[in-house]
C-alpha cells in the first residue's frame, strides 16, 4: 500500500522539476489522496502547503478537524472560526523563502488565491493539475480494490432495479430502491440516473416524476464509491417484450462496447479505443445518434483521467480505470446505453469488474 | 415573484458601482439563482458572462445542456466537447470593449481565471461574492415557501427517527430510515448525520456502524432541499430514561434556543443573538462546552448568509433565514443540540418554521 506520505514526497519532487515554491492543496479529492482524510470532511478553509524548496509539509485544518490532522501523522497546524486560517498560513510559509510561483489546482475555490495574496503579496499562479493527475491515473491494488467493491455494489443496485421495475413506479422512486440496494451492500450510493419511456433517449437527464410504462425503455446509470472510490455501471432494460428496433440498436450498443474493451491495451490511446467503439456504431449508420465520449476515467472523482474520447492522445498506463459506455440516443424514441468499468491491471492484464449482464 | 431576469439586472447595476467591466458567474448555486437552471445541471463549463458596460448577458453551456439554456430565456452560445468554451467565451465578451476588471465569486474554480486569460489576457480579479450574498440573503415568498417545504419533510424524517430509534440498529441505517421518509415527503434529502451515545459529543461527526445502545443519547441533524432551498434541523433523542444529567443539558439548551428565538427582530446583529444564545449556556457554567456559533443562514446553499456568530456584526435584514442551534458538548459523555430554522418576514415578523418537538 502507497502510504500517503510517500505520495506527498512523490509529488514534492514533481513540482521542483517544474519550478514550483509552493503549492496550496485544498480539493476535497486531492487532500484524500495525500493526506488520507474523509472526502466529506472540509467546509472551512483546509490546505495542505508545501514549500518544496525546504520540503517542508503543513496541514492546516480547523480546530474542529483537530482530531482528523492528527490522523494524517503530518504536521499541522489549526484555527478557531473567530480567528481565521491567515495566521496559520503565514507561519507555515514563513520558512519558505521568496515564493514567486504558487501551484493551485484548476478546481481550488479563487477565494483561496486571494487569501494567499492576503499573506504572501504577489506572485505568479500554476496550474498544478497534469502533476495531481498523473500521479492519481496510476492506481494501487488497494484503490483497484475499492473500485471492485463499489462496483460489485452497484450491481446490488441494478439487480435491485430489475425486480423492482413495474408499471406505475415513477423514476425518483425506482432510483431510491437503487441507492438503498447499494447502501445495503456496504458501498456509499452516488448520483442514480433512471431515464424511462421516451427521457432514456435524453442523456444526462435526471431522475423525475414520470411514471413507468408497459413497453417502456429504462436506461439506469447509477454510482457509488467504497472507501471514497468510484463504481459506476449503466444498463438497459425493458418493460415487456422489447421492440425489433430495440433488439437492434440494444445489439449494435453492446457490440460496440464488447469491441472497444477487447482491443483495450497498455499502452493504447483514449482516442484509440473511442474510434473503436464510435467505428462499430459509424459503420452501421448510427454514427450521429451516439453523442458523447465512449467513457472516462474512475478514482477518487467519478470522471478523472484517462478520458476515452477523441481528444485523449495519451496512452492509457498500467493502473488506470476507466469506463467504456457506448449509447444510442434515438430523440423522441429511446435510447440503449451500456457501461462497464475497466482496469488496466499492474502486470497489462485487463480487468472487467462488472459481470451482471440481464437479458433486458 | 422574482423573475431570474429581475435578479440579473439587479446584479448588472451593482457591479457598475463597483468598476467591474466583466463579470463571470459559474458556481451552481449562483447560476441557479440568476437563471433558474436546476443546481445538479453542471460539469463542464457553465457560466453567465455579464458585459456591465453594455450590458449585455450571456449564457455559456456545454452542448448537451442546450435545453437547459433555451428554458432560463436568456440570449446563450453552446459549445461542444471536441471544441471547448473558448470560442464561445470569445464572441460572448468580444463586445465588452477593454476589460480592466473582471469579478468571480471565491467559489468558482480556478480554472475559470486561468481560462479567461487565455481570451482576455492581463485584467484584475475582483470578488463579487458580497454582491450576490446581499441579494441572496433577502429571500422572497416563492424562497420562503420552498424552505418551509423542506423544513416539512425533515420533520417527517425526524418523525420516522423517533419511531426506528431501537437498540442494536446502526447510526447509518438510522440516517438511511430519515433520508427515505424525506424523500417520501416530497423533498430531495441532503446530509443526514446522526451521532448516538459518546459520538453525539463530537459535532460534525458522520454516521458510523456504530450501534444505538439501550441509555443512549442520539443528536439527529438533517438537511433536505425543496426547489434546491435548504431547511436544516437538529433533534436530541434518548433511547431509555434520560439521565438527570441530560435533562439538566438539555433544558439548558432548550432555554439557550428559545431565548435566542425570542431574541430575533430586524435589524439586530448576527453578533448580538449569538451573545443570547451563548449567555444562557455560560451563566450556567457550561459556555467551554458550546463549542461552535449559534447559527448560520440558510437558501439555495446550507450556510450562507447571515451568520449568527460573534464575528457577524451586520443586520439581519428582513427576508433572511437561519438557524438557531446551541449545543452543549460533554467530551466522553454524551452532547445535546437543538436547531430551529427562523425567518424575519417581508414586514419584519419573525416565522419558525418547524414545530415538532418530541419528548427526547
Amino acid at each position: 500500500m502507497v502510504k500517503p506520505s510517500d505520495r506527498v514526497r512523490l509529488l514534492l519532487r514533481e513540482l521542483e522539476g517544474r519550478g514550483v515554491d509552493l503549492a496550496l492543496i485544498s480539493t476535497p479529492v486531492n487532500l484524500r489522496y495525500l493526506t488520507g482524510i474523509g472526502l466529506k470532511a472540509f467546509e472551512r478553509f483546509s490546505a495542505l502547503l508545501l514549500c518544496v524548496g525546504t520540503g517542508e509539509v503543513t496541514l492546516i485544518v480547523p480546530k474542529l478537524d483537530e482530531g482528523k490532522a492528527i490522523a494524517t501523522g503530518l504536521p499541522y497546524l489549526t484555527y478557531l472560526d473567530q480567528e481565521g486560517p491567515l495566521g496559520a498560513i503565514r507561519r507555515a510559509t514563513s520558512g519558505c523563502g521568496g515564493v514567486r510561483v504558487v501551484g493551485f489546482e484548476g478546481n481550488a475555490p479563487i477565494r483561496n488565491l486571494w487569501v494567499l495574496r492576503g499573506v504572501l503579496g504577489r506572485f505568479r499562479d500554476e496550474d498544478i493539475d497534469p502533476v495531481l493527475a498523473g500521479m492519481r491515473i496510476v492506481k494501487d491494488e488497494d484503490e483497484l480494490g475499492s473500485i471492485k467493491a463499489a462496483v460489485r455494489a452497484i450491481e446490488e443496485g441494478l439487480r435491485a432495479a430489475r425486480e423492482a421495475i413495474k408499471a406505475g413506479v415513477t423514476e425518483t422512486w425506482l432510483a431510491r430502491v437503487i441507492s438503498n440496494a447499494i447502501a445495503e451492500a456496504g458501498a456509499e450510493p452516488g448520483d442514480v440516473l433512471v431515464q424511462s419511456g421516451p427521457n432514456s433517449a435524453i442523456p444526462h437527464w435526471l431522475p423525475g416524476n414520470r411514471r413507468i410504462q408497459q413497453g417502456d425503455v429504462i436506461v439506469v446509470d447509477a454510482t457509488a464509491t467504497y472507501n471514497d472510490y468510484y463504481g459506476d455501471l449503466t444498463r438497459t432494460f425493458t418493460l415487456g417484450e422489447p421492440t425489433a428496433e430495440f433488439n437492434r440498436i440494444y445489439g449494435l450498443v453492446k457490440e460496440a462496447h464488447d469491441e472497444a474493451i477487447r482491443a483495450v491495451k497498455p499502452g493504447l490511446t483514449g482516442a484509440f479505443i473511442d474510434s473503436v467503439a464510435r467505428g462499430v456504431i459509424e459503420r452501421n449508420g448510427y454514427g450521429g445518434y451516439f453523442i458523447h465520449r465512449t467513457g472516462h476515467g474512475l478514482g477518487l472523482e467519478v470522471h478523472e483521467e484517462p478520458y476515452i474520447s477523441g481528444d485523449y492522445d495519451k496512452p492509457l498506463p498500467r493502473g488506470s480505470v476507466f469506463t467504456i459506455e457506448p449509447g444510442i440516443y434515438l430523440p423522441g424514441k429511446f435510447g440503449v446505453r451500456l457501461e462497464s468499468d475497466i482496469a488496466i491491471g499492474l502486470n497489462g492484464e485487463v480487468i472487467i469488474f462488472d459481470s451482471y449482464w440481464p437479458y433486458y
